[in-house]
């Protein structure tokens, strides 16, 4: 988008050092309010009550928050439809989409892996108990 | 590992739903110290103090939690040397690279977003003052 080659962008951002902002992104993408949203979206776009529904768990001000941080890095669309009374709708940016993509993967990869880390733990507990 | 088809497993778990084991793995996984600590492990094994320096910015107890949490999980293997002193090094486990690969190719593409993101949040901050 800035005409920056990908591999010098890359080198640019390292969420390994404290202060760099990328680390901030990364957990309002990963974040346990924020990677739940970002997924819901993905599906398409949703009002704010269907979105709470489907993130179960969240409650209406963590929504909100979650959205605010989401929107404000452009990874969010709000659209304010002129309707009375008033209808939000939250959907994906393409950047939203393309960084959902990668969280999606990760995420189906962790669901496939339950039962070995239920297994893990099983054994892990086991342990330390003798 | 368990004979399970792949897509009956992915159904068994579900991140978005409350009460799912899959979300506290997911959340270790993704959580601020988590992430970065498999991210620094895809490297190779490392040494505690070495996995500290290289994870800018964690303390000691929250780099030992989250070492306790990856382990319990089957995610990180902990070999400790029978040296004098002893020497424990950390290493991700098969199932541990699996989940860190995607992990990663996550935390890149937001890396590599960054310029578009922060100049999301200065138009953003740009509306909300105006």
């Amino acid at each position: 988008m800035t005409g920056i080659p990908q591999e010098q962008n890359d080198l640019a951002y390292d969420v390994f050092a404290k202060a760099c902002p990328s680390r901030g992104t990364l957990e309002h993408v990963t974040g346990r309010w924020g990677g739940l949203t970002l997924g819901a979206l993905h599906q398409g776009s949703l009002r704010f009550n269907e979105l709470r529904r489907r993130v179960d768990g969240v409650s209406e001000k963590m929504l909100s928050q979650t959205l605010h941080a989401l929107e404000r890095d452009g990874l969010v669309h709000r659209e304010a439809q002129p309707t009375n009374p008033p209808r939000v709708d939250y959907e994906l940016t393409p950047l939203g989409r393309r960084v959902t993509e990668r969280l999606l993967a990760l995420i189906q990869c962790v669901e496939g892996s339950m039962d070995d880390v239920l297994a893990s733990r099983a054994a892990y507990d086991a342990g330390q108990r003798s």
